[in-house]
């Protein structure tokens, strides 16, 4: 857990950025015998591309995952696991503008105070292009999962404000903005299609769910799960809350009506999102990351040059309006690389 | 950042629980030369004590904090600062229904679950008891940080639904409650009044700002600052959402109103909450933490054995109502433990 | 492993120096239901005990553990095991001639060139009685192995040069110096008169061997199972050298003669030493630690005061003549550490 | 520090086996501004070829590594550095009589313990192939050090038995062998010779000296500096002991002689090989690897298959006949990593 690398015992270590030569990652502890293939990192990562639908633009990344070590035989054998993504259009013309001038909302700023010096082609290592690394990773943390019965959903329940009812979240990955149900899809459209025209840009929530997780995951005091679970989410450019279970209601609720009760197995109710004390009840896990609306506008926006002088700045490129639905496979991604973690590290323990 | 260690270079080790014979835990990785003495410690172990007011019991715990190395002629030497806080009343007898009852909303049940055995006289290592060793080496960072004029405040802006304005945060550790301003106190104690005869219990929230954090700090890209923060607070028992800056509400803003216009000398508002892509930019940082309401309540309740056979339940004993204020020194300890870990982690690369 | 913490999953955390209050440690990461008692922890603590044998000062330190959590009626609970050993004598007058004139050999001038300060009193957290700590968290270690069938025996093979024929090994820790056999035991006693009479101190080397180690401990390529022992070993003070198995000679054998042929059941030879490609083949384990002679001699010798200046320097107080067999016990705790968290990484891949 | 991850706050993480579709790594943590191309990396990577002289085998490895991130305009921008080496000769006929059966002295036998299931078509990760990524990552360390004034050299000392003098040990690198001096080169090869004709394979020792380490590295107790090297070197497959300074002589010397005498300016002799209880000194800072021979041999030997049936085996194909010079850029790599590593790790306390 360490800048680049995620994780204690199932480790995603990542590089690259958005106009250097490509991306990649390294998953390291993942057991041997896990069935894995290119093809079930590709399908994933293929679900966090661009051009999927009306919030996003229609830039083309092919995002072509190459496997390059740990897998034998479609299986793993223990050893690491390396990744390669290419970045196919380097072109940095698009960008040149904005190469000395601070993009608002963006971390230009940070990056030069941190680092000293900046690739200024685009956002480089801030740049959204790096979950690519994470939802490969989080692919292989899914198929040593579903190994063993756990499921993740993720699926947008707020867009622009407006909320949607939850009725169909595992078919969400399918629907136009992660919806979680149909109807709610034509009023999202309708919010985007506002936005861009208003060149501007909206956020919203992403809720997840995490089925068939085994009662016991945890590591307390630091390594609790729920705070595990909110370093990955909170890590995702962009999310800016994160709640478990309840969340934000629980702390005006009463104690009675917020103690979920125990009952023949199980319990009566899951105010707890399925974690108590940091460790998972056997109950769903349910959380939700409320997620900023993409800094990028085409409005123009006051700011500074990186010498400190004031200027005005419309970034131009065609930009997404809504990092919804491209980061819910993303922060599903976070879930499960987190999971097989703690997995691994209560395995360790019986 | 493992189970009971905090932290990558500045780390806090704890250990203890509430029925055993001390608590205590180790601080290793602050830098020598650091001014620190035992009374320092214990000023702010005693801001977290039970019977500081309305909100809390009358139960008696004098904690007094032991430095038993890493510190000579009032000053760090470099090498680790070990503590030990006693249990001084090691009775059980209060708690002796509960041994074989699962307490809803505890963690009783899951640490069942996970360890196979339990310490039944009271919540062991999830007892919020265990935060005293949270607070005292908070402590030890913030006398690293204050040296940088670095200082953090926490304070009540919610309780029970009632929300409060922040008109002297900075003063709000001397107010009953937290409370952030004066007016909000008798609101407050008549919410926490009709809680108590009503054998209930309330949450609320806890604002905490970071002010003099240099840029810079953050290791993008899965330890940015705002994720490390969000997983120190979560950690904390009760916690159930974390806000950074505008929080929530950045997920229902449009861009344009949500980015910061950078001019002269910083910026011209700070929905961030301090930090860009995961970087400290130099402005206060800001989180919320939503406290849900303590669990241990004088109603009875449904519940289960350790042998899964159906109950009720009514917690005995003295319980506070809620865990604000005594959790406010806590959650402020984890967000000055995180600054001095991230600081350091800067301070090598410059 | 960083600094004051040892391990990835099995953890010890130390605190400490000579001359402060106490010393202690944190064990955290070991499983529930481990059998372990403060008695189990004290017999090995006592047996790094000064006033044992020839070779020994008769200072006096009673080293009593105490426990004060992590355990509950008999056994682990799976929560971290937290333990303070008093400074029962803390003065400092035998050591204040040397407070600003740096001991050969020892570590003060590089504590100075590193920390800026120093605790003068004595050697700090440099001293030999910091690995207290280490022997009391490798009980801990043991105890978890012993109830796998592991065990681990270390005894010295050379003092001043004189050479032993281990004939029995796992009775050594009750003979003089460690001895592993009887017939040497005369011999040593006469090295260390003499070196004693010359006010000189001596070196010597220790074996270990740990058998019923299950194949598959190491996690290459960086935490092979050698790796990680060769780093426990050297951590120790007074180590200047490590071998695995045939060690040294191994580097002049051929390789139709190092190689050890599989027969079936196992092995025909073991100057692998228990270990192929950084993973434990079942073999015993078998190390060697190379120890100089004790630096604080009763000679005078050519050193440099704090502030640079020459001076000569003769050590007063009573010392050992050699850190055999104190050290014996510290090495064997440091190998029974290393074998618990590796067991404990491999077990989750299991 | 876990697997396939190497340091604390400057870390490498590799991947690759021998018959995958390449390796590589990712240098996380490396500041920004260091100067670095990727002709300084491949570079250090040529010196570690086959094919480079009598003790080599004449198998053609054309290792191109190829910079994929972390660098922009010729410097490091303190962003993740990943680097990729294609393995273009994939055949696998030349290994498939090997496929069932174990070749003594190598990990065939243990990795089938530990993971269960195997890539039989060579080495896999426990392949010397594996160390191209830990010399490129080793570049990297370098090229931040020598910023710093730090150069660290290895050469052969003894090679089957044939000790040398190590007069020019900086101009070692350009000798056949690693020799550090001319006189010894013919006698080498003798040796070398000598090993082939009778189908066998010789060991020797290699000496590192790294010069210009400032005074205050190492982190006590349980990472000082000589515990990190010794961890570094024993963790390069072959390697059998580790010797610090006087190493194992020092075990056989008095006090009185072995202790290094301060002197203004510095020390008078350097037994301690640079390091003092843990912490760099300033002096040189001297280490040997002792190496075993090579475990491929032309000869026939008694092994078992993976069924456990013994059989007798030669192994076929083109083997080196001895791991040395080879092995030499490798362990140079492994020191250049640790003193980056503990570089850093000093910097944030100063």
């Amino acid at each position: 857990m360490t800048g680049s690398t995620f994780g204690t015992v199932f480790r995603l270590t990542t590089f690259g950025e958005s106009h250097g030569a490509g991306l990649g990652g390294v998953v390291d502890g993942c057991p041997a015998g896990v069935a894995l293939t290119s093809e079930m990192i590709q399908r994933e990562v293929d679900l966090r591309r661009p051009g999927q639908g009306a919030a996003s633009t229609a830039r083309r990344e092919a995002d072509r995952v190459e496997l390059l070590s740990g897998v034998f035989e479609g299986r793993t054998t223990g050893t690491p696991i390396g990744f390669v993504v290419r970045n196919e259009d380097q072109r940095s013309r698009d960008y040149s503008q904005i190469g000395h001038v601070y993009r608002p909302g963006h971390a230009d700023v940070t990056y030069d105070a941190k680092y000293g010096l900046r690739d200024y082609r685009g956002g480089g290592r801030s740049s959204g292009r790096e979950t690519v690394s994470r939802v490969a990773g989080g692919a292989v943390a899914g198929a040593l999962l579903s190994g063993l019965g756990v499921a993740v959903a993720a699926y947008t329940v707020e867009l622009g404000g407006v909320r949607a009812e939850a009725r169909d979240p595992w078919g969400a990955w399918e629907r136009e903005f992660g919806a979680p149900c149909d109807e709610v899809v034509p009023l999202w459209a309708e919010r985007v299609r506002a936005a861009r025209e208003a060149g501007d840009s909206i956020g919203g929530v992403v809720e997840l769910v995490a089925r068939g997780v085994p009662a016991g995951l945890g590591e307390p005091v630091f390594d609790k799960l729920d705070a595990r679970l909110a370093y990955a989410l909170m890590g995702v450019g962009a999310v800016k809350a994160v709640e478990v279970g309840a969340g934000c209601a629980a702390a005006r609720a009463q104690g009675s009506a917020n103690n979920d009760p125990l009952v023949p197995g199980g319990f009566a109710s899951n105010n707890a999102g399925g974690i108590l004390g940091g460790i998972s009840s056997g109950q769903d896990i349910v959380l939700r990351a409320h997620v900023k609306p993409i800094p990028s506008i085409a409005r123009e926006q006051d700011t500074l040059t990186d010498q400190g002088l004031p200027t005005r700045l419309r970034v131009g490129g065609r930009h997404d309006v809504a990092a919804i639905a491209r980061i819910n496979p993303v922060l599903r991604a976070m879930v499960l690389l987190t999971l097989a973690d703690m997995w691994l590290l209560q395995k360790r323990m019986g």
